[in-house]
């Protein structure tokens, strides 16, 4: 038997669970499971990209990025705060935006991270690798585990540098409201000390379905870190094409951080992006897709007697379970084995979700409502 | 002026003394400076991953890669302790994979990393990131940096538990010999307590030009990370594909510090590899280019009474400054202003570099031989 001498804190941190769910499941599975958009992308980019690659090869990119592509990018998102490209860095995914924004700006020892419960569980994930003391507000499941901004300025210790923050939320769907950013902002704002920044988590934006646009954090509060990627809204999930947006002295700083990680990200994925960006109207071309099976969702929900938490945007829903139940975790693992349906136990987003299982609806139409329908034969039966 | 508030370890590195040079270049410079292969790929493994990308999307791969390549990577390179798909984990270049390998395996302020002079400055640069003490063996010039098995035993502390080493080196282009590298295996085996894992890049091995062929350092020694890329043996720098073989625990642990920080490798990108690697020969198809450059590197300098360590590998070289010139950060930056050069200043791999600049061979012909005669000229005339 091999000696083995690891960092204790990637010791302690156990694999992905929802990556476990994803693992277990047969090919006959009805899989709500893992946010993976079943509609295929556009594959004219990429024929683009290979004839650009044809005639100049594939070349390091630049470590922020392909200038061209920030630029395309601070144009389309960029608000307020973070107009321009120098507010941009291409990242590996915004999966690599949440730890550069850890790993850049916070200290061991120094410094804390306020999350939210339910949340998705990378940002916490991330501050136990990098030694980060973190801890997290419970949000109500009666608000709908929607963001209420006086939860968090009153959890907030000397230490808080960094609140970790998704809207549309995973795994709720919820969607910060206007009134609460501006609360949150002006609350943060009026605080004495170093600032308090805010990263938010925004790559289901182009999935969003509330009645009126609302603005980024990034047009409201100038110490935003906002995550974005094509993995959601275009289904490409395995291009690892996010960015993110923030003061260009943490662009820069963030981007030394990513060199050193990895150099830079794919030339050919920031061909694809580019080729996207530049056509108007593609990165919300899904959506009428999404908007869709959200009616359809909620439809079969409600004629199946099904309890979920009415999801604003992304493409996930809580289903709560019936108080006579057991558990989250049980309750996904029985659903898998006497049901052939893939779930994500609540209990994965913080111990507030182990009422709830989350079920995406990113699955085809059909996969989800024979999915619901076997969820709802399975709770009355049970 | 907007307060900042950073990772203090983060806000110590400067950045890459080699993407500064690259950046001041301008578009008339004979550029011997960043290791960017001036062939350019075959564009057929693009043309099939993108077929495939129209049929199957693009999907996340798994963290560690998708299986069949990991399994082929093992079969092509894998050796007597790292022959199975399970100890391959495929990384965004090799680049992530020194940042893993310390990541994975150590605790700042109770492990230490011994590093050799001159060295690719990424391996020290990971360490001060992620706040790991690490020291330098200095190699000898008259031994052409050649590894010495007993300088690295010697300087061995009880802290001890990573080498970090290239083979071919960059900048060096020295290539470690048999007998050094079992005089290594024997002495690190011999200690007590937790192993000393060794990192090997060997990202240029497909670039060797010694007359045998040489084993991996995975072949001799059980607590190995071997590091590969596809960057420089496919002209596939931009690609960012990358991999490495190490104890199937180790890739297990590494892996899931891997998908915290990215999730996984573009699966595009892996799919290009994939069409790459079943193809016999293909990895090494720019090898032939190399060896003719080599001669032409070798012949040249010679012809124009240029003194430089011979490279066995790699497609760099170390250029001797004369010893009544100044030192090698004003000599590049002169040979820029005045000569419109580029190259690398030698003290950006060590304080023992300062004697040297180092130059690429992967520029095209008429470029190397262009930029050594006006390199020869201006050290003739200063």
């Amino acid at each position: 038997m091999m000696q083995l001498h690891l960092n204790p804190k990637l010791a302690a941190i156990t694999p992905s669970a929802i990556r476990v769910m994803h693992d277990r499941k047969s090919p006959t599975s009805l899989d709500l499971g893992m946010g993976q958009p079943s509609l295929l992308p556009d594959p004219e980019p990429f024929e683009r990209a290979t004839q650009w690659t044809r005639e100049n090869g594939c070349p390091y990119a630049p470590p922020a990025g392909v200038p061209e592509l920030r630029e395309r990018i601070a144009a389309f998102y960029g608000g307020r705060y973070c107009a321009n490209m120098e507010n941009v860095c291409v990242s590996n995914g915004s999966q690599e935006g949440i730890y550069l924004a850890i790993k850049a700006l916070l200290e061991p020892g120094r410094d804390e991270v306020l999350l939210t419960q339910p949340s998705y569980p990378s940002y916490g994930r991330a501050c136990d690798l990098e030694g980060i003391r973190s801890h997290s507000v419970v949000l109500s499941a009666e608000a709908g585990f929607a963001l209420q901004a006086d939860l968090l300025l009153d959890a907030l210790t000397p230490q808080t540098r960094l609140i970790a923050l998704g809207s549309p939320a995973n795994p709720t769907g919820a969607v910060m409201q206007l009134t609460e950013m501006d609360r949150l902002a002006q609350g943060l704002l009026a605080r004495a000390g170093p600032p308090v920044y805010v990263m938010v988590d925004e790559v289901y934006r182009e999935l969003t379905f509330t009645p009126e646009p609302y603005p980024s954090f990034m047009d409201i509060y100038p110490h935003t870190i906002a995550l974005q990627s094509l993995s959601k809204s275009c289904a490409l999930t395995g291009l690892r094409l996010g960015f993110f947006f923030a003061p260009a002295a943490i662009v820069e700083a963030a981007t030394r951080a990513h060199g050193l990680m990895m150099m830079s990200v794919n030339m050919f994925a920031q061909r694809v992006a580019l080729e996207i960006v530049s056509v108007p109207g593609a990165l919300a071309a899904h959506r009428p897709w999404y908007a869709r099976q959200r009616e359809l969702l909620l439809k079969t929900a409600h004629d199946l007697r099904l309890t979920i938490i009415e999801p604003q945007g992304a493409f996930y829903c809580m289903l709560a379970l019936p108080p006579s139940l057991p558990g989250s975790e049980i309750m996904a693992q029985r659903l898998l084995d006497e049901c052939d349906v893939v779930t994500i136990p609540g209990c994965v987003f913080g111990a507030v979700g182990d009422r709830y299982l989350r079920l995406t609806w990113a699955a085809p139409a059909e996969t989800m409502t024979a999915g619901l329908a076997r969820i709802a034969e399975f709770l009355s039966a049970d």
